[in-house]
């Protein structure tokens, strides 16, 4: 009987901020499988190190620095392979994903290879979204807000027109795409309601002013938040 | 000293989708709050009840059956009263908080009172958002999607106008608004595109075609989600 593939939020970095239930298919599985870079330690096995019962078959999903859209299949292609060796052997996988899944997580590229052949369970997980509200101290939607998720590597145009039309948003995925998120925020007159915030729940997490943030170094686990109101319950 | 509030992301129903630092503030807690209909039980402490260690000063936050604005205002005022006592007095509170604390939820309007007063520290839970993905087996958002959280209460010109604008969407709170919401999906022929899941993780929880839903039995913990690809990864 063919193994299941378990795909497990594991929250936004703080360990502490896994479910139960992941944590019960995380130590029960045979094999535990993460995203890694082509180089050096994956950040979601850290999330979870301390939690590791030992004695686990462990798979690093490795991904070149610079991905092209044909090489990421390659690599989802051959993982899909490689893990479903294993659930054919009916060993239970467990894939850890940083925050949730299904929420602008790598897991659905697995998912759409294997849920047709193997049994599939996703664990919901903490996001990123609602961990940085919750360290910037700052509700992000209430009453019948309107709230937009926006990919900052959206052009300048489709970022304003979405950020007018929203209540509400939360901008993700900053990275090198800082400086036009700010200038639209600064167009729309929204700056003076926007949050930042990086790593929110790491040991490395820094909330800084919009003013305050270096450009050059912002990485790819930050977020602006803005609400239209100031404060989501005024 | 005064004691800290602390605002509790108990996830979206089932009890194991609680994270070890909700649990652990959880048990901590001198006093539990939580929200709860004028009669009868609440819905939060029923999915924490196996958690709970006993001994615990309870505090139900009681919401008369029909809210006008200003008695909503009223129950919250006297409720931050009462909970701010218990802090004076140097105990801790957790407040129970259904999926996130942040997200839509009642506990922005104790926040927004007692914030200032006393030390207030939230967990962020895991959201009927990616729960309901996770149930229907459905990626919420994927690449550079824009993700909209729209709340049916919203005029139906709204909605249609939002949901036209965005790759994918989630539409909460529907109750008695299912039927209006129906009408924008098929009127923008995203119909096909629409899945329904009420209660997601609960023990009643139900996923349906849209078109088995009877419009006069959809409960308020009910969401529809749409991606205009059909399926995020594709």
């Amino acid at each position: 009987m063919n193994g299941t593939l378990h795909g497990l939020g594991i929250g936004p970095g703080d360990p502490e901020l896994i479910t139960l239930k992941a944590l019960r298919l995380l130590r029960a599985a045979a094999v535990v499988a993460y995203p890694a870079p082509e180089n050096g330690d994956s950040l979601a096995r850290e999330i979870v190190a301390g939690h590791l019962p030992g004695g686990q078959i462990e798979v690093a999903i490795r991904m070149p620095m610079r991905v092209e859209r044909f090489p990421a299949q390659e690599v989802y292609d051959r993982a899909a392979a490689e893990l479903g060796r294993h659930l054919e052997a009916g060993r239970d996988v467990a894939v850890l994903c940083e925050g949730d899944p299904f929420l602008y997580g790598s897991f659905m590229y697995l998912f759409g290879r294997m849920a047709e052949r193997f049994p599939v369970r996703v664990v919901p997980g903490v996001s990123s979204l609602t961990a940085c509200a919750a360290v910037l101290g700052a509700p992000l939607a209430a009453r019948n807000d309107v709230l937009s998720v926006l990919p900052a590597p959206l052009d300048a145009g489709v970022l304003r027109e979405r950020l007018a039309a929203a209540d509400a948003a939360a901008v993700v995925k900053l990275g090198r795409h800082f400086a036009k998120v700010r200038t639209v925020l600064d167009e729309l007159g929204l700056a003076g309601n926007a949050r930042y915030v990086e790593r929110a729940t790491m040991d490395s997490q820094r909330v800084l002013p919009l003013s305050e943030v270096e450009p050059g170094s912002v990485p790819y686990f930050s977020m602006i938040l803005v609400h239209k109101r100031g404060e989501a319950w005024s």
